[in-house]
């Protein structure tokens, strides 16, 4: 390595550093471009709760300095000489996986988050043994194949969000069909991903009920967000007049919860899509038997339907609703994820603030 | 109600009094038949668990006395005048249910087990208040909607069990696109339902994986239906071996049992289909969102999934393994299945022990 690429190697970025899970200014190396790899300056980085799960070592499997980060935007500054897909000064995405086999089933159809051998973009292991580094960081290099086109006219700080969040919830909501006008959709949790679950079926044109413990987030459910139905999951009552009335459940929860109250919603053959993780999921067979009902789980998605989420998004003019954030003001966000004081995702101004 | 009718309308049949279950000679009377009607002579009927379950109400709604019975075969001898598919001396069947609205979504769509006014065959209450009896009975007069064909050649007293064990495990094989030569699908539990499952499996050209508690299904799981592996449940080091590997799992165990073990075995996107009633449902959301796996839940099927079955069954040589007896063996017989002491269906020969 020259002296001069030692020097382009050098990224600045906000580490955690031990499981309290603060992070503070620190400085990494990555990797010098390769054939097939993309180089980004980073402008923008979303924050989502894996962020918080990492950083503070809440799986137990976090290697420090831990850099967080996989809703990752930016702009192409450099090209591997095989790179087909991105030329410098393209807008580019990066989303929770930087790496996979690319030779099996999953990988072959495009499916790359079902591979065994798939690499987190934080935190993960790579082929090479190195331990991968985040978005919250300067610039990043990642092979063309996990780097996605975001379209021109739509705004980087917006799209951050959508290649975790947005894919989270649009990736399962096309696997099981649910983009049929006039069927009705509702969604358990208005989050980060809640809150695009309903931008989605909104989109699809279907009738969209929100569910929320909190009667704070009606008022924005309804005219903010354009939902049909807002409905207080612990009010008896209402969710009794909804039994059998659903077609489809997007669950975004993050706490425990009962699953039959939301269950017995769904109409017949209805199908209910877990994104969140509960503790456990408990469930009286004669809600699922007696009316043919469908539960699905699901986690991110494969690079076609991320390429095909982007676009969609670019082409309803589908936006996220943000908080944008100096990387300064990163360890406040991170306690207000924890305590959900966020409508709806906060963006790290990478580009502005890191410095 | 003229005498010769009220003579024709009598019905022989076996009832049990009270919850001790117990069945015993009684005698019936069956509506005349209706514009729309067919009477069979009943020559077989197929003993189900449901046959235990309301024989000593264990659901407490028993009604009694109560004819249990609800997989029927036997031969026309009338017709009403508007019957169109049906005339004397054809061999037909009755499954599960008996009546329903005729006109909500799923009626119209041949779906009428879904129907919210559907009739049970037995111990239901008709939409004239009667309460229905079923097929531990000489005869029988049900609406042609809810009569089958049985193919001529298609011996009747193997078509009586397809009615209900046949068709809830076909409606959901087929409802998740099971008939996929080549695909691997694994089977909960080799009892009336799962041998079924089995057969079908094979038949639609899949590797079939039994699974079962009981070391003494393994020579006939294997060499009497087919299955190219057989696992015993409790086993983990077996379990272990096939993670991963299951494109499919049809569950008809009729007891409790641990979830996750099961789904852990589903390739990514598996769809495990479960038609038994354990008491509770217990899953991790990690064993079905890393998986994108999916749970579904169902009852028997529509009367035109059901004509279907048949056809099929008659076209593939599929027939159910089974043990005929008389009708005054049924307190005995009854006594077995609880034990799960068949292989694989009881039948009860009704033409000749009836009388």
């Amino acid at each position: 390595m020259s002296s001069s690429e030692s020097v382009e190697n050098e990224c600045m970025c906000w580490a955690a550093r031990d499981p309290s899970g603060l992070l503070s200014p620190h400085t990494i190396t990555r990797r010098s471009v390769t054939t097939d790899d993309v180089s980004l300056t980073i402008t923008h980085c979303g924050v989502c709760y894996a962020d918080v799960i990492w950083s503070r070592n809440q799986h137990g499997d976090s290697k420090y300095p831990l850099v967080p980060g996989h809703e990752i935007a930016g702009i192409v500054t450099k090209v591997g000489p095989n790179v087909q897909r991105f030329k410098v000064g393209d807008h580019v995405g990066v989303g929770t996986y930087v790496n996979s086999c690319r030779e099996c089933e999953y990988c072959n159809e495009g499916q790359e988050v079902n591979c065994a051998k798939g690499v987190f973009t934080f935190n993960g292991i790579d082929h090479d043994g190195s331990v991968t580094k985040g978005g919250y960081s300067s610039h990043i290099v990642v092979h063309e194949r996990y780097c996605y086109k975001i379209p021109v006219d739509y705004p980087l700080e917006s799209a951050a969000p959508l290649l975790c969040a947005g894919i989270t919830v649009y990736a399962p909501m096309m696997r099981h069909n649910m983009n049929q006008p006039g069927k009705s959709l509702g969604v358990i949790g208005l989050g980060g991903l809640g809150h695009m679950a309903v931008k989605f079926g909104k989109a699809f044109g279907l009738s969209v009920t929100v569910f929320s413990t909190s009667i704070s987030k009606k008022e924005e459910a309804l005219n903010l967000l354009g939902a049909e139905n807002f409905v207080i999951s612990s009010d008896h009552d209402q969710m009794k007049a909804l039994e059998k009335s659903l077609d489809f459940l997007v669950d975004t929860a993050s706490g425990d919860h009962a699953f039959d109250p939301y269950m017995s919603l769904l109409k017949i053959a209805g199908t209910y899509v877990l994104v969140g993780f509960p503790s456990e999921i408990k469930i009286s067979p004669a809600n699922l038997n007696l009316g043919m009902r469908m539960l699905a789980g699901s986690v991110t998605g494969g690079t076609k339907i991320t390429q095909q989420m982007l676009d969609f998004c670019a082409a309803h003019k589908i936006y996220p609703n943000i908080e944008v954030i100096p990387i300064q003001k990163i360890n406040e966000a991170l306690e207000r994820v924890v305590k959900k004081d966020i409508k709806y995702r906060f963006v790290i101004d990478i580009k502005n603030s890191l410095k």
